[in-house]
C-alpha cells in the first residue's frame, strides 16, 4: 500500500525543512512564484485561510471591531513620522518610485504595516470622546522586503490582519491589547489545535513604535518557536507623532491611546510544522477545507456502490464539508495515501461488502484507527469523531510543547539543551538586554516572550547571576 | 425637521458631481487619502463591499471556482509577453524599484491585473486534459495609475475579483464567459437593485489581449453609463504567450483556452449613483450593512420606552440586520435625517403612545411611506416590507434606464441627445472602427456595447450610411 506520493516526501525527521517545503509543494497549498521572495496560495492553502479568516472575523466582529481598507501605498514623509517605528522598518520597504513614465515627487512605501497611513486618518476622523473607541481592523496584503524566505513563514508578501484601534484611556488600551491576544489564543488554540504559550515581548523584540507587545508562541516540530500573533499596546507614541486628539468630556484636548495587533498566513505554516507527520498534512477539522472524503471501493458492482456513495454525500452535504473521489484512474490505495497526503481528518470508505451490511467505515488521519459504523448512525458518529480528532491535534501537540520546555538557570545546560534538543527553555532572566543579547549571540536563541504567571520562584539571572523575579521563555525561532 | 446634515448635502440636479462626492464623505462610505488617487473605504463603506462580496462569492463557488492568491508584484519582464496586453496596461503601472535600500535588477509592476503572472504559473501546473477545466477567483487590490480619480469609480488603487479560467475547448471558454456575464448581471439587477444593459464590446473597447469582451453596462442618475462588470474571452493569445499547453486523449499537446473577468468597489459608487437622492444614500436591502434603525422615541418614560425597544431588537436581531440609535444627546429628528442620509432602508420608531397600542412604526427610505404595524406582526411585516423595497428600487432604476434610452440614425439628432440629456443611444453601426471614433471625437459618446438580442431590424450606419444589421448602445460614461 505505500505508494508513490508518500515517498516523494522527504522524512520529517531527516530533513525537517525540505519536509516543510515538499509537503506544502505536493499537498498544493502553495508554490514559488517567479517573483522573489513571494509565493502563490493555491486553491487548498487559499480555503485554509478563508476557513481561519471567517474564525477570527467573526471573533473580532463580536467584539465590536468593523473592517475598512486604507491604501496599499504611503508617501514616504509620512512613514518617517514615528522615528522607532520608520527605523524598524525602512531597511525593509519596497519602493514605488514611478507611475508610468512618470517619476513620482515623492517616494512610495508598499506598506509593510499600516499604522503610519492610519493614524493619518485618525487625525483626521478623530474629534471628540464621542467618536471613540475607534476599533478597526483590515484584511490586506503586506510587503517586506526579507532577504531569506521560506513558503508561509515569511515572504516578502504576507497576508494578514492588522487591527487599529484608538481609546480614551491608557487602561482601555491595556484592556483591548489584552481582549486581542485572549481572541488570538482562543482561535489558535481552539481552532487550529496550536497550543500556545502567552505573555509579553522583552524591550529589544517588540514591535518598533510599540509600548509594549504582548504574543503567542508556539513549538514547531523541530523545537523551534514560532511568534503566531502579536498584540501591541502603542501608548501614545503614535498619538503624538500624528497628533491625534480628542476634546473630552472636561474641555481638554488630550491624545488617544492605541493598539494594533495582527495574525498572518504564517499561521498555516504552523498548522503543517505542527501537525504534519511523513505521511503529509494533518489539518484540524475545525478548518480543513475537505473534512471527509469519500472513497467508494468500486470494482464489479461499481454502479451499486456509486449509487450509494452518492446517497451518503447528500445525506451528509449540508453538515459537514465533504468530497467524493470516483476517479476512474486511481486505484482506492492510491486515494488514501493521496488524501492522508492531503491532511483531511477523516476517510469514509464503502464498498460492497459494506452495503450488504449496511455499514461503512470511518479511518481517522490522526491516529489511522478505523471504525464499523451503522449507516443510520453516520452523521453523528461522523461528528462525534470530528470533534475527538481536533481535541486529539489539540492534546498531541499540548504533549509535545509540554515535554519540551525546560528550566534552567545554568548558561552551559542552556546551550547544550538548544544545541541538542530545542524547544523553549525557561529561565531567570535579570532584566538587562546585555545579559539577552549575549543569549543571543551565544547560542542563537531569543527571548521569545515572560510569560503573565510567575510559576518559578525568584532565582539569579542565567547569564549575570543577580537576583531575578522574572522567568522568560527563550527559544530558537522562525 | 430639514437639518444641517440635508444641508451639507449639495443637490443632486444642480450638481451630480459634487452631489456624489458629498453623499460619500458625509456618509462616511469613503475618505480622501494623503495618496494621490487613493482613498479610504472606511467601515460603512467596506461592509458594504463585504455584503457584495459573500453575496459573489457564494455564486462563484456554487458553479466550481476556487479562491487563491497571487503575488502582487509583476516582473517587467513577464508583463511584456503578450504584446497587446502591455501596451494596454504599461501606462499606467506603478513600478518598484527599490527593495530597501538596494535598486532591484529587474523592475516589478505593481499587479494593475493578473493575468501575467497567473498564466506563469498556470503553464507550470496545466499538463493534461485532466487537469482542466482550472477555475480559479482572487480576490485582491489593483493598481492603475490614473490621472484622473473619483471615489470608487476610479481609483489608482481599487479592490476587486478577477476569475482566470483555463478550458480544453473554445467552446467551454465562451460558455464560461457567458456564465460569467449571467452571475454578474443577476448579482447586479437581484442584490444591488441596478439594471443593467449587457453585451459585448466593439474591437477598440475590448479588453487589452482579449478575443472578445461581454460587458453588463448601468445607467447613472446623471444619464452617464457605467461598466459595472467585464467577462472575457481570452481565446489562445495568453495560452500561446505564456505556453500554456496541455496533454489531450488524443496524445496530441494543445494550447488551452482561456476566460478572465471581473468585478470591482466601483460597483459601489453605482449604487450611490443610480439610487441615491437629495437626502442622500438609499441602500438594496439584500446589501445594506444596516437594514432597520430602530428610533425610540424617548421623553419622560425613557426607561419604558427603551426597555421595549431592546425588547424588539432582541426579536428581531437574528433575522435582520438592524441596529438601535438610543443616544441622548440627538433629537429623534436629528436621527431620522441621519439614518435617512445614511440610506437604511427601514427605520422602526417606537414611542410611548405606540406602546399603549402595542403597535410599531415603519418607515421606508425608498417612498417615504410610514406603516403602523402591529408588535405581534412585526417581524414578518419587516420582511416584507424589505423585499419590497429591493423590488420596488430596482423598478425605479429600471424605469429610468428605459426612458433614457433613444434610438436614433440621424447623426444630429444624437448629438443633441448627447449634449441636453445623455443617456443611451441605440443606432445602427456598420461595425467600423472609423465610424465608431468619429463618433466618439464628434460627441464624447463611446460604443457601451452591442446587445445580444437585437431588437432593430437592419438599417443604414449612423455615421456613414452603410448598410447594417448591427445596432450598438452608445453613451457617455464614467
Amino acid at each position: 500500500m505505500e505508494n508513490d506520493f508518500v515517498k516523494e516526501i522527504t522524512s520529517k525527521t531527516e530533513d525537517f525543512s525540505q519536509w516543510y517545503v515538499d509537503v506544502i509543494l505536493k499537498t498544493e497549498l502553495a508554490d514559488y512564484s517567479p517573483v522573489r521572495g513571494c509565493m502563490v496560495i493555491r486553491p487548498y492553502g487559499y480555503a485554509l485561510w478563508e476557513n481561519i479568516q471567517k474564525l477570527l472575523d467573526d471573533r473580532l466582529k463580536a467584539t465590536g471591531h468593523k473592517n475598512a481598507y486604507f491604501p496599499l501605498f504611503i508617501p514616504e514623509s509620512l512613514l518617517q513620522k514615528e522615528s522607532e517605528h520608520v527605523e524598524g522598518f525602512a531597511p525593509e520597504v519596497a519602493w514605488v518610485t514611478h507611475g508610468g513614465d512618470e517619476e513620482l515627487a515623492e517616494r512610495l512605501a508598499v506598506r509593510p504595516t499600516s499604522e503610519t497611513i492610519i493614524c493619518n486618518m485618525y487625525s483626521k476622523w478623530i474629534k471628540s470622546w464621542r467618536d471613540l473607541p475607534v476599533l478597526i481592523n483590515q484584511w490586506c496584503n503586506v510587503v517586506r522586503w526579507e532577504k531569506s524566505t521560506k513558503p508561509f513563514l515569511r515572504t516578502a508578501e504576507f497576508l494578514w490582519q492588522e487591527g487599529h484601534t484608538a481609546h480614551r484611556t491608557d487602561t482601555e488600551a491595556e484592556e483591548e491589547t489584552l481582549r486581542i491576544l485572549d481572541i488570538y489564543q482562543d482561535l489558535v488554540e481552539k481552532d487550529l489545535s496550536l497550543p500556545v504559550i502567552k505573555g509579553v515581548k522583552s524591550e529589544s523584540e517588540k514591535f518598533a513604535g510599540a509600548l509594549k507587545t504582548y504574543t503567542i508562541e508556539a513549538l514547531m516540530g523541530d523545537g523551534r518557536a514560532l511568534q503566531a500573533g502579536t498584540s501591541h499596546n502603542l501608548g501614545q507614541h503614535f498619538a503624538k507623532a500624528y497628533d491625534i486628539t480628542y476634546l473630552d468630556t472636561d474641555g481638554q484636548l488630550k491624545y488617544v491611546w492605541q493598539t494594533s495587533w495582527g495574525v498572518t498566513t504564517r499561521l498555516i505554516g504552523a498548522i503543517v510544522m505542527v501537525h504534519g507527520d511523513d505521511r503529509g498534512l494533518k489539518l484540524p477539522p475545525v478548518i480543513a477545507p475537505i473534512q471527509a472524503i469519500l472513497v467508494p471501493i468500486l470494482g464489479k458492482q461499481k454502479e451499486t456502490v456509486l449509487a450509494k456513495a452518492d446517497e451518503i454525500l447528500a445525506q451528509l452535504k449540508d453538515d459537514i464539508r465533504i468530497e467524493i473521489d470516483s476517479r476512474d484512474e486511481y486505484t482506492p490505495g492510491w486515494k488514501f495515501n493521496e488524501w492522508e497526503m492531503r491532511g483531511v481528518p477523516v476517510r469514509i470508505e464503502i464498498g460492497p461488502k459494506d452495503i450488504q451490511k449496511h455499514q461503512v467505515v470511518l479511518v481517522r488521519r490522526d491516529t489511522g484507527e478505523k471504525y464499523f459504523v451503522d449507516e443510520s448512525e453516520l452523521l453523528p458518529r461522523l461528528k462525534e469523531l470530528l470533534d475527538d480528532i481536533q481535541n486529539n491535534m489539540f492534546l498531541q501537540a499540548k504533549k509535545f510543547m509540554d515535554d519540551n520546555i525546560r528550566e534552567t538557570d545554568n548558561f552551559e545546560e542552556f546551550r547544550e539543551i538548544i544545541e541538542a534538543k530545542r524547544g523553549f527553555i525557561k529561565s531567570h532572566w535579570c532584566g538587562s538586554p546585555d545579559c539577552e543579547k549575549h543569549i543571543k549571540e551565544q547560542t542563537g536563541a531569543t527571548l521569545r516572550c515572560i510569560p503573565f504567571s510567575e510559576e518559578l520562584n525568584t532565582g539569579k539571572c542565567i547569564i549575570c547571576g543577580k537576583e531575578s523575579n522574572t522567568t522568560a521563555y527563550f527559544a530558537k525561532s522562525y
